[in-house]
């Protein structure tokens, strides 16, 4: 039976420049015989985005931890073994976790799982092999009929990436904000980016959390502030902060 | 390494009146070295519930699923080396898991556990080693305020003994309904009663429900009518039950 704590084998990161990119297909190593590749498609932290999945090698299964952008865009669920996310971000509240898997991937477990951790037991049970967590799976139902009522996820990304654009433009236009992320791999979803200083960035947390725009202090491992624009924040509040941001520059930059 | 499934040595039973009674200290045989002793405090399905815990070899942890009558009545903890009680009958919505545990029984597991089943990942990290069911956790503390409003676990016991005897008082002066469970081994939460025939049952089910008075059926596997009478339930409803179930015996007695 294998051990409870697998063997991890990094097949590409950027930790030489603080997660501040995603590595290239080019950039990235394989070990000779991975069990899978495991892939996280958006960084909170960081403010990192992939554009497209990683290419595993030819039958490796790919897994990918989808919870921070599940659902902000189509996904293309064939390319995939298995998609894992949790629903705190894009889906409904924390406590509920969406999966996506390849039948034959799960039939079995791999080793010697209590049984409430194998999936099989879920999907053979429509996911109530117990009393599931039913105020979070009704509250995932309202939010998929809102996601098809505004017209399902193909106009999830057009809506999602409008609101980016307000404020990343603003980031773009400045001399003042610097992104975090290198352009072509930011996020959609958290908008990490610094000020000239760490007293310039508490002012401009602190004032603009007396306009009612909370939660922008950047991950203690990153710094800085981050924005987090999940598919439920309203084109209406990306406006507000792009243009507290300019008025902002304006005034201290 | 021990096996992910434990043996299991029932210690007693009642399954040859079908569970309709409490085996007695006198009927219980623990095996010679047990590493635990298992309860669980009240049977939902035919509406048992133990009066006293059971006492345990000395030595020997006793551990309570709890998860039906937690908090509808005092607990003296220090009887218990692990309770664990669902949330989803007396505490809050489904999905939370409240947990009292003798600190030193879950330092280390005793077994190789995946770390989100180890209690003391959540033990060591205040129940927030990754994000909690939110909803589930802030809905358990405004159950826990309204009980202490109540007049804490003491005053719950005294409103649960009165709840139930509103109905178990029509059952006892009656010759037409037949409680299920042995009269000192009957539950305050889940009262399982049986008419003459099971026509009457349905007709019973239907009647209630067009009052209003919905989920009766009992459960599959004992039949009958189920009352479920948990802390959120009113006393006005144990009145209006037990009105509808006089005034129904007197039609169809």
């Amino acid at each position: 039976m294998p051990p409870t704590t697998a063997r991890v084998d990094t097949a590409a990161t950027s930790e030489d420049e603080n997660f501040s990119y995603l590595p290239t297909p080019e950039e990235t190593k394989y070990s000779s015989s991975p069990a899978y590749v495991h892939y996280t498609s958006n960084n909170t932290i960081y403010g990192t985005q992939f554009r497209a999945e990683p290419t595993p090698p030819k039958g490796v299964p790919l897994v990918c931890d989808a919870s921070s952008d599940i659902f902000s865009k189509p996904i293309d669920v064939t390319k995939y073994d298995l998609i894992y996310a949790g629903a705190q971000k894009n889906l409904g509240p924390s406590g509920v976790v969406l999966v996506i898997a390849r039948e034959d991937l799960i039939a079995k477990p791999v080793r010697d799982l209590p049984l409430m951790l194998r999936y099989n037991t879920h999907a053979k049970n429509e996911s109530r092999y117990n009393t599931p967590p039913t105020f979070g799976i009704y509250m995932m139902g309202q939010v998929f009929k809102w996601i098809l009522s505004q017209g399902g996820l193909k106009a999830m990304a057009v809506h999602n990436q409008a609101k980016a654009k307000l404020i990343y433009d603003v980031i773009d236009g400045s001399g003042f904000y610097r992104g975090v992320a290198r352009a072509e791999d930011r996020s959609l979803m958290n908008i990490s980016f610094r000020l000239p200083s760490e007293e310039l960035e508490d002012k401009f947390i602190a004032e603009a959390a007396s306009r009612g725009m909370d939660g922008l202090k950047g991950h203690r491992s990153a710094g800085g502030i981050r924005a987090s624009i999940y598919n439920a924040f309203p084109p209406e509040g990306c406006r507000a902060f792009a243009e507290f941001m300019a008025e902002f520059e304006k005034k201290n930059g």
